[in-house]
């Protein structure tokens, strides 16, 4: 057993089984053997990858888009550039580059904020945005006032709640204490009638939470909030809980803490608890079709024109894996929320 | 900071402060670093002594008691002699060796059922009482029928709720973490309106719940219980939680687990719990009272004619500590249940 297997064995038998999202919450974010309190987990050498990793070409393309996004607030002369969950800067660092050669004015309009919880992770960020940035525990510690808001991997992070149909009944799921140490296991019945046997429905209330907050500032102060995320566009029955270690898919209960514990992002569900604000959310997209409409295709081919074939082979790649049906383009999502009463930002107009 | 202090630190600071009841609960039974899972906290070389343990009378007169309320019961022939938390089992040896003599009757009656939740408690009771006799972790796993129950200093150590009058409103009391590790802390507001500022009021729902269901049963079966412990005949606002470590008051959130935690009893609720079920809550009385109408007197008098000068001045010592107003006598009181429609137990009727 881990040490942090052997605090959640203890809390187990001192006080029973975890909901899933305590057990999430714990894995991530205990004080000293929490996931993100221990490690940086991203790159080739962590557990995972994301877009801004794979490809400069992402935060240029979420920067080009920003500052469509800008114009569309009337281009305010001070705003608030704020990043959820911005792993090691590097989408951040993009972005600013692009709009300090694209849109000087945004530039200069914008004050970064980074919401951050990993000490590990703002080391990095710290490094790679200097100090002219902000930090945050919470999104409720901004600033109040016009915002961009980007959000990449960062909602599928935020703690779930699973309920099991068995026998004609719901439970809430939650990780016990079995023979050979943390298990999956069901607690008391909670009322629902629907589904079928077999259905595991999953609730993100953290989740519904930090999308009313974003909406609730987006209809007190002009603003746009781009979402980005694995999951899927329309709610629907399943268990979408995974653990990942070493870029490989591992049991939810096995090294807690020392593996990425996620879920699937519910893109419905999201949109209509910023909608409950005021907010408008405009319809959903793949990444794939964002970063096309985007000019992914223009910009590799940029790239891919000065260099030997080995580096347009490794571009091709990159290419290929932000933006394949078979890679991240159709699995990762799009969420874009503004203000009431704004113009619609490119490309999220009507297709 | 000890093991265990390390972990309430680590679940305060990653899911806030804890409630006293749950601070109690985690002190007292973690499975690993708990108070009463990691030792035989009685005696002189433990953190305190209880009546059983000052002296054999205090046992043979609950034992004189005992056969006084099976006979109230109508000498049924077969019951369940039933001991909430029975330490190291001197009160139930000290009960058996009495009644074996004086109703041999009841002795053959008997069934003995403890319900103790510490490993290392029931290894002293089997060491004093042997194989015959049950275990159970709790009271609900005890088989239903006639029922004689003893608790002695058992529901003390159930955990309570604090709540804290300041600036005109009501606030829970809290376990946090401070400069200096674990501190007394308050949480959000609670309703509630009467009081002064400082007040603090005691609720302890798990001692509510475990009279209720002692009530259900002398309801469905016909038994008598008698509850002994320090506390308060009636209910008064009042801070009452104490940690006790060899022999010593010590502040409550210094070394968990290494210290006896405990509040006072209010008989006063207890009683009103057990009457919410139909049972009856006789007349509380105190420990002196109920020991000289017993006969401690008579019986230390018997005791010292025999023996020499020393002998003599400890017998009495030990009388003076179970007895006194300035030690036991008053500060310990007792509450006796009984099935309705029953004859009252001596010496529970009017005064």
């Amino acid at each position: 057993m881990n040490l942090l297997e052997t605090f959640l064995a203890d809390l187990i038998a001192a006080e029973g089984p975890l909901r899933i999202d305590r057990y999430m919450a714990l894995c991530l974010g205990h004080p000293r053997h929490g996931y993100y309190i221990t490690r940086d987990p991203l790159g080739d050498k962590g557990d995972f990858i994301t877009a801004p990793e794979v490809s400069q070409v992402f935060g240029e393309l979420v920067g080009v888009w920003a500052v469509g996004a800008w114009a569309a607030m009337g281009q305010p002369e001070a705003f608030n550039l704020v990043e959820l969950g911005p792993g090691r800067g590097t989408l951040m660092a993009d972005v600013l580059r692009t709009v300090r050669k694209a849109a000087p004015g945004f530039a200069a309009a914008a004050s970064v904020h980074l919401v951050e919880t990993s000490p590990v992770l703002r080391q990095k960020q710290r490094q790679a945005l200097g100090e002219a940035v902000h930090w945050h525990d919470r999104l409720e510690d901004v600033p109040e006032g016009p915002m961009i808001l980007l959000a990449n991997e960062f909602f599928d992070a935020i703690p779930i709640r699973q309920f099991l149909r068995r026998d004609g009944v719901w439970r809430e799921r939650v990780v016990g204490l079995g023979d050979g140490g943390l298990t999956l296991g069901v607690g008391g019945i909670v009322p629902g009638t629907m589904g079928k046997d077999g259905d595991i429905l999953e609730f993100a209330p953290a989740r519904d939470e930090i999308a009313r907050e974003i909406g609730a500032r987006l209809v007190a102060h002009r603003g746009v909030a781009l979402i980005v995320d694995y999951g899927h566009l329309h709610t629907a029955p399943g268990d979408t809980l995974q653990a990942m270690r070493a870029h490989q898919f591992v049991p939810v209960t096995e090294t807690p803490g020392e593996a990425d514990l996620t879920s699937h992002v519910d893109f419905e569900k999201l949109a209509q608890a910023v909608a409950e604000t005021g907010a408008v959310a405009l319809r959903g997209m793949t990444q794939r079709e964002f970063l096309i409409a985007m000019g992914i295709e223009q910009r590799f081919a940029q790239l891919s024109g000065k260099v030997d074939d080995a580096t347009r082979a490794t571009l091709q790649r990159q290419m290929a894996r932000l933006a394949d049906e078979a890679q991240m383009g159709n699995l990762f999502k799009l969420l874009c929320v503004t203000s009431p009463g704004m113009s619609t930002p490119y490309p999220f107009g009507d297709p």
